[in-house]
């Protein structure tokens, strides 16, 4: 079963009297009335990260994966609770020095404040995030307007290339193994935006399942479709190396997730403030398609203008 | 590692800059300024439940067990998240369905409404549970004040007694395991407190790990201690009939936590204010000690006026 079927037959009826769940089709939780923002997730070992050789790293991943989806609707993140559950080997003496730093140098980057959590023994590592930011709106899901500019922000696949580092599935000199594997685990959110997007967007994600299936999520309630062109999907310079000398396609490399990266889409009279805003903040954001109406089907146009067929549009959680 | 001491050692230098954390030493994060009381609390299968035949308990359960945080210290529960990692099996159709039907069953009962969370694949079982509330103020820990009686709401010991029916640890009749059972899974939290307690608790804290345990949890900062008496301690009919016969103690039973009652101190001048909310409510509210200075040493009072000497106060999370 999807996760969106299991939410929809289990537990969309008990959102109902809750406004602020936004049907739980959205990445946050939002009360209007109390101002409040909040997300939950979950991360495993085996599954959201592979193992926990580099405490630090994990937890870095993890709290800018949380916050992530704060930022993404424009609202800036102040608190977090952090629940973990392990066993001693998981929590032990070094290893809790390793999370505490790591936690007090994302608190320091990102101004966000640990308020609270548990601590259980398990077998099985796992860490629950909630993230708490406070806004008067917010940036929905299923907003797009026809003819719509579809944009992304930074740069998609690093991630990607450094968990295929990580699983001994792809081979790289010592420098690019080690940019690949700090873009896996500390993805360059955009806290910057959390203030801006709201004077340009119509609606927004973060990409976590890869940059079509939250596309597809984005609009899921709409009767749209989207076009969008390979060749303007940005990617670091780092990624093109490897994509000149390995066999690997860009498609694939920008549709797995973990980017951590704001996809949005905006009037096509906001080009303007976009550029503008983009310049001002240090923020790369780019145009990589377009909004289209429903009668029209979903497509990817490569670089020789012919369109991509997909199998696989991302990762799904399924059960 | 004792879990105190492993959120002073490591976590809380991280929480200084969220007043709200209250030093990560109390049941609840709250923001005085946005209202706002929250509680987190992960539930793994085979330590906080022992199996999950019966999900639709395990689910009532740990909801309880969640939104009591904030009913001990006088907020109304609203809002929860719930975060769930399973396999297949855990997560079944019919699973997901005693899940969703028992969650709706709680959310009548108690006026709190789904808000969001998230599932993810795990072959150990646990939930996350982040309760949220709002109020414009809390009953913190270690506010206690020498000479204040020492209260208890409802019954204590029969969710123990369930669990050591579920154990096999206990053999009772049908009638007599059918109740411990149900109180071990649906312990009678008392919302109706929740806007009552304010009036005249100086501390509180609810009966999670056990009375002594809890207790002195509740006034873990404070040069205190206590005087209890066994004879006061309020149980059921149905627990005193399982004293006359079995070889249990009554100590044992009440000290080992689950209970989900309120404990918390007051002015010897509310006592008549608390009878009188007692009645109207209809919560039974039981004085059972006082706080006393602290040169004396905390003391529990047996039936024939001896101290109980005692080697293990409850439950505590250990790593």
């Amino acid at each position: 079963m999807h996760e969106f079927e299991l939410i929809k037959n289990y537990f969309q009826k008990l959102s109902i009297k809750s406004p602020g769940s936004l049907n739980l089709n959205d990445d946050v939780f939002f009360d209007k009335k109390n101002k409040l923002v909040v997300s939950v997730d979950t991360y495993t070992e085996g599954n959201h990260f592979l193992d926990f050789k580099n405490p630090e790293l994990v937890i870095k991943k993890i709290i800018r994966s949380s916050i992530s989806d704060l930022i993404c609707k424009g609202v800036k993140p102040k608190y977090y609770f952090i629940s973990g559950s392990g066993n001693k080997k998981s929590f032990s003496k070094s290893n809790l020095s390793k999370i505490s730093k790591a936690l007090n140098q994302e608190q320091n980057k990102y101004k966000i404040f640990l308020s609270g959590g548990d601590t259980v023994f398990s077998n099985k590592l796992s860490f629950t995030i909630t993230s708490i930011g406070f806004a008067n709106n917010i940036i929905y899901r299923n907003k797009a307007k026809i003819n719509d500019d579809i944009y992304v922000s930074g740069n998609l696949g690093d991630s990607y290339l450094g968990l295929l580092v990580l699983k001994n599935k792809l081979k790289l000199n010592q420098r690019l193994r080690k940019y690949f594997i700090n873009q896996y685990f500390m993805p360059n959110i955009q806290l910057q935006l959390a203030d801006k997007i709201k004077k340009f967007a119509n609606t927004s994600i973060d990409i976590s399942d890869g940059l079509l299936a939250d596309l597809d999520k984005m609009i899921n309630n709409q009767k749209l479709s989207y076009k969008l062109f390979l060749k303007d999907i940005p990617t670091s310079s780092n990624l093109k190396k490897v994509l000149d000398f390995k066999k690997l396609l860009k498609i694939n490399c920008v549709s797995n997730g973990d980017d951590y990266q704001v996809l949005f889409t905006a009037s096509k009279n906001k080009m303007r403030i976009i550029k503008k805003i983009a310049i001002n903040s240090g923020v790369k954001l780019t145009k990589i398609g377009s909004i289209q109406g429903y009668i029209k089907k979903s497509s990817i146009i490569d670089d020789k203008n012919v369109q991509i067929i997909l199998k696989n549009k991302g990762y799904f959680h399924k059960f």
